[in-house]
């Protein structure tokens, strides 16, 4: 990609993101589903100028997605977040099975082989914890015990959804399984987050405290950018996810005396790399496969449609599983809905070993828009309290505590 | 590239900056110094942690010249910079007549025929704009009157640079040579300067009153972002250089009501881009065309040192034609000095086109390494005043005017 190229294509994605988030706020929605709406827009399915596949914008949306995940990090409690451990393992548990029980069920049902219908009811496990704590966010509800519970929950559902990935690659790569090599990715993307955890408040206050003694200019941004973008790439490079480890980066420095302002100077670079992640997904999301006038794509589309009912069912069943009034149980299922990139990872995996076909990929990217788009408005309209205004230039990503005086 | 390499890029290119910058301050260098530095330590003759030619490196390398470039506008007084377009002038015209024909006469002296001298000629007219504002700026003279002088002579340098460098490719692709083609390169790619500060003082107002009507989240950030970059990207497509267009733009935001308030949003985001330019600058330096010891490479080093004199003298000499007393007129010519990655980009048309052999393409290098490093630490010395330190947060990127407090 030229210079030229990557400009306009920057150019795009703001201003998709701007208009569809002003947009969807002037509408009462979330600015998260204006983004990903402008992204559908400038996207593969609308303008076609935003290229998501292209390596470099790719790698800017991961880089975005990693720094949403860091403030989400910075701003979550560690205590609050274990005490409602419990909960949170029940709804995480559920919500993987229900889907990945019911979605294997329905493909069974409709004729498919085995290994198709597995790999079909992995991609239904996932939740994007991304999107999710971007809508809490957008309404202001992150520091609610609900939210805690979702997080915590979306968290553990990356771990198990990584696990499953792992068995679902080797799988597809004609490897036998052994409870051993199972148990082993299983250990180790959860025993990342616990050492991440425990190692890193021991050394990030020592580490914080120098930096601030050097005086280096915007030394607290870079020291905790560089501590992040390093726990990211070691929780990636044995196997615990990206954004797993840039959240639990978050998490310890949110408890250094600095959690605050270093919470201000990211959030203010999240402000540039968040919104090229949500344009990527709606520019990723391919509307053809939607057409019923195709009567090819036809048998597609209700695979697609049975799958979202199926994936949306799944994760409000393990919201009842939390304690807590209807409503709120309802919020914590609804808030685990999204699938965003997570299950199109696991289709396009799919994809490319041949256990998927065209066909049944479409149908698997049709129930992770479904699952992506209907959320926002829901939560939305379960929510009390209206969409944030910002009036002081802090933008949407902001968490509470960091936007002083803004409501 | 993988989304790990990449953090593990970023992660060494932060580093390298940062720690390169407050070394290079403590030993009372500008920091920019220290980044480049930073830059080959890391790069490939350093630890090869870096690389420079990766398209992503190269576009965040970009983007951080380009945003650069803008903020210097944005910090320039376009009616200062006007008050000094006669001495100006003449510093950029005798500034590349000078090495164009000093280089010419050397090259044909050692026996090279006459397109291999004219191409190295060519090669020693430009002026790195970026370095030599960024080491204005890091010293805290951006404001004085040789610094307006510098920066008008650099940005036509960069014009006249520009319009040879169409020549030289086209020469290279063997095409005939036409006063009328020449003539046309000349005109887009100065017409487009004064059209864009012409009509960009009409519109931009207007938009920016527009955007802050609305009261986008960050609305005054992205409006200025997306108007500089889509400046940039028509001044590349009609051949007029991308950073040319991110200065006009600068220059044209400055005069609207929000200019302050535009710089300061701007050079939050360009702490994090523009050191990703300057390191990559370091990291692209191949010291092995430096190694004496080889005596392959030691006739190309001579050619090299032949070249860095008469690209030093000339620009020396040109500083001289400006007014003022003497001191004055060699901070001038100093400031004029740093080819930067724009003799780069010549040798690597030359080198790529076969014109110029690989020996000579490291001739070319050599000067370069030189100019670039040499010129940051004697306009140090020469100019009064210690290198600003920063104690607020504000980084060495602050021009005057943004810093309030800050010195």
């Amino acid at each position: 990609m030229d210079v030229g190229t990557f400009f306009l294509q920057l150019i795009a994605i703001f201003a998709a993101a701007k208009i569809g988030g002003e947009l969807a706020r002037r509408v009462g929605q979330p600015a998260v589903l204006g983004e990903m709406i402008g992204g559908i827009v400038v996207g593969v399915s609308g303008l076609g100028l935003v290229e998501p596949h292209e390596p470099v914008i790719h790698l800017l949306a991961e880089l975005g997605v990693v720094l949403l995940l860091f403030l989400i990090g910075l701003e979550t409690d560690l205590r609050k977040l274990l005490s409602v451990g419990g909960p949170s393992t029940i709804v995480a548990v559920v919500g993987v099975a229900l889907p990945l029980i019911s979605g294997y069920g329905v493909m069974r049902f409709l004729g498919s082989q085995p290994i198709v219908s597995l790999f079909i009811g992995a991609s239904l496990t996932a939740t994007s914890v991304g999107i999710t704590a971007r809508v809490l966010s957008d309404l202001g509800h992150l520091g609610d015990r609900e939210s805690q519970i979702i997080l915590g929950a979306a968290v553990l559902d990356d771990l198990i959804g990584l696990t499953l990935l792992s068995i679902a690659t080797a799988v597809a790569a004609g490897q036998r399984l052994t409870a051993m090599g199972v148990g082993k990715t299983a250990s180790i993307a959860f025993g990342f987050v616990v050492a991440a955890v425990v190692v890193g408040s021991v050394l990030a206050p020592r580490l914080i405290d120098l930096i601030t003694r050097f005086k280096i200019s915007k030394g607290l941004l870079f020291a905790s950018l560089i501590f992040a973008l390093t726990l990211a790439y070691l929780a990636d490079a044995v196997g615990s996810g990206l954004i797993i480890g840039a959240f639990a980066a978050g998490l310890v420095l949110a408890r250094c005396d600095k959690g605050q302002e270093i919470a201000r100077e990211i959030h203010d670079l999240g402000q540039f790399f968040v919104p090229i992640f949500f344009v990527a997904v709606g520019a990723a999301i391919d509307l053809r496969t939607l057409n019923p006038l195709d009567p090819h794509s036809r048998q597609y589309l209700v695979i697609g449609l049975l799958l979202s009912l199926v994936g949306v069912a799944g994760k409000v069943a393990a919201g009842f599983c939390a304690t807590g009034g209807g409503l709120r149980r309802l919020v914590i299922g609804v808030g685990m809905v999204p699938r965003g990139e997570v299950g199109l990872i696991f289709a396009q995996i799919g994809l490319s070993s041949g256990i998927l076909s065209a066909g049944l990929y479409s149908s698997v990217a049709l129930m992770v828009i479904i699952t992506t788009l209907v959320a926002p408005p829901i939560l939305r309209a379960l929510l009390p309290g209206g969409v944030r205004r910002t009036t002081h230039g802090l933008s949407d990503i902001v968490v509470d505590g960091i936007s002083d005086g803004e409501e």
